[in-house]
């Protein structure tokens, strides 16, 4: 695997990233009008207030997020909902911090994009369009030649793989940069009011447990804490190598210097595409650790993109929880999933199917 | 509301309800190479161990119950998925143990046989045949003039509500028996293989609390617990008059005891329909706090039921979650729910759904 900088793709200074770009514009959600009469709705005259409870919370979002200027509740109207998967690479994953060899983001993107996938299953059942864009995987994603793609690939590779954190800034601001880009890009031409975020890519979880770490306060072990069924050695090697890349960016505080240090190109495009779906008032949904490590970039840019996120399920990764907690996030559910792609987004969807069908009735 | 005992059930003593009547065989579940299979079928080759998580433990309950004898793995087929609604009056709301009036059975079982019950509009987007059973609604069920029925209605009334336990006990043993007899008859008479059991009963949860703590000896205090937006004046007088009717019928241990003692028709009904259900090897879908209640009894008469019901959510009530932890169940959702007919179950169905295109693909 390649794991080298690209010739265009030299490291700058950690300072460079703070500079703001102009976000697009995303307008915050709070109309206590509309939150009355979904409330009203929902409970009817022989029901205990807030008698739908979490499905209340839900349903006043959507509105929320639907009906922004509506004066009245008119329902709510998913149209053409997507899933787009980023797949990406991670130069730390040469330190084992993965039970899986590098080798597996690319196994996992062609099983998805021939559609033998489980998500993919998930996705045809609940009308999902399914889309894989290549964020940055360490080798070029190429299908037999006698096998078609079953899923749309988007090529928007920003390199091989990003550099390994231990030794160097993960990626440069450039790359940085183009990857929140190509994410709001990705999103700008995706039909649709609905869009799930997720991802593939060994030593994601890497870097998701640094920026909880970094971005929250959250002590490392913590962060990136342990499955019960994890190799005792392996789990003690990965909170070494983790500390020790910590170390090295420990001058990285403001969102987007961490996110250049110590993420990597598909939570950066995740990011991306959070605030342009949020600018579109879309509904996002977000999938595993990775997607909410995104998510809390995104709302230290825009902090209103917060108000769009719906925080699909809780995975079996022990800093999934912590971060749902700094996020306020409550998921919808808690299946102590281990498998990304977005499985956990489409299981979760029917439930905002649900709340539709309680408002509309 | 009358909540007198009708002549013909006179109370009897505690007793006679310990004689065991023959129930119907049910087959435990047991199948590792059936559990092989599914766990093969879903972790695919790049995935981790279990990396479904909660799917992978439903979806082998879901084949164990569909695949007893099978010694291949042939995908799962529901059938026909039933909703039934159980609506009863508890003689013992008259001491205002409900934060509603007893009237409220009644208004929410019009509401639901109208079909415009929230559970309805659900119920028609999953495709839920619903049905309505006067357990023992403690005045006659009758629809306006004008007004056709939206769903089935079985009369099934045992009596005009119980007897308020804390003078007496709640059914005579005759009474509980025909309770138990009329379930398991309702579930003969309905077609499908999976079956969803949920109750209309003002002083439900009343019940529900006095079988959890005696049959599990949780303490009644802990088994009733408190909403936070209780009024903390009803939630000390429902404790104090739970502790009467439990002081009444300390010497109440056995399972069919103390439901004669203290339960209530929609319990004793939900408690015959699980047993039958799982008998002829359905998918038992257990809503609410009551219909939990219930498996407590059913599990307590033949263990093996536990093996068929699927909880489809934890709700907003303390005692559900203890009740849960008390049968080793992890419901599917916990969406802190209030409500009760069957809105729980049917948020949960799509899981089960999602669970057959995994294993189907």
């Amino acid at each position: 695997m390649n794991t080298q900088p690209s010739p265009l793709s030299e490291p700058s200074s950690d300072t460079e990233a703070t500079a703001a770009p102009p976000w697009p514009e995303v307008r915050p959600i709070a109309n206590p009008a509309l939150e009355l009469m979904v409330q009203h709705q929902l409970s009817g005259s022989h029901e205990s207030e807030h008698a739908f409870g979490r499905m209340e919370t839900l349903a006043i979002q959507l509105a929320g997020i639907q009906h922004l200027d509506g004066q009245g509740m008119e329902g709510l109207r998913f149209e053409s909902p997507q899933l787009v998967v980023f797949a990406a690479d991670h130069g730390i994953a040469v330190e084992g911090v993965s039970a899986f060899p590098q080798d597996a983001t690319l196994q996992r993107a062609l099983e998805l994009l021939t559609g033998k996938s489980p998500v993919c299953a998930l996705a045809s059942t609940q009308g999902f369009a399914v889309t894989l864009v290549d964020a940055g995987v360490a080798t070029h994603i190429a299908l037999p030649p006698d096998a078609a793609p079953a899923v749309p690939l988007l090529l928007r590779k920003i390199g091989y793989g990003t550099r390994n954190m231990v030794l160097a800034q993960a990626m440069s601001v450039a790359q940085m940069r183009a990857a929140i880009d190509a994410g709001m890009d990705v999103v700008k031409h995706l039909p649709g009011n609905v869009i799930a975020l997720s991802n593939i890519s060994v030593g994601g979880n890497s870097s998701a447990a640094q920026l909880l770490s970094r971005l929250c306060g959250v002590p490392l072990a913590d962060a990136c804490g342990r499955h019960q069924a994890q190799d005792e050695v392996r789990a003690q090697r990965k909170l070494e190598r983790l500390f020790a890349a910590a170390s090295r960016h420990r001058k990285a505080t403001a969102a987007l210097d961490v996110l250049a240090c110590m993420g990597g190109f598909e939570i950066a495009m995740i990011c991306g595409a959070m605030i342009q779906a949020a600018s579109e008032h879309r509904v996002v949904l977000v999938d595993g650790f990775v997607a909410s490590a995104a998510a809390l970039v995104a709302r230290a840019l825009v902090p209103a993109v917060a108000d769009y996120l719906v925080f699909a399920h809780r995975s079996a990764e022990p800093g999934h929880r912590l971060l749902l907690i700094h996020l306020q996030a409550a998921p919808l559910l808690d299946m102590e999933l281990r498998t990304g792609q977005g499985v956990g987004a489409l299981l979760a969807w029917p439930l905002l199917l649900s709340a539709q069908r309680l408002l509309d009735r």
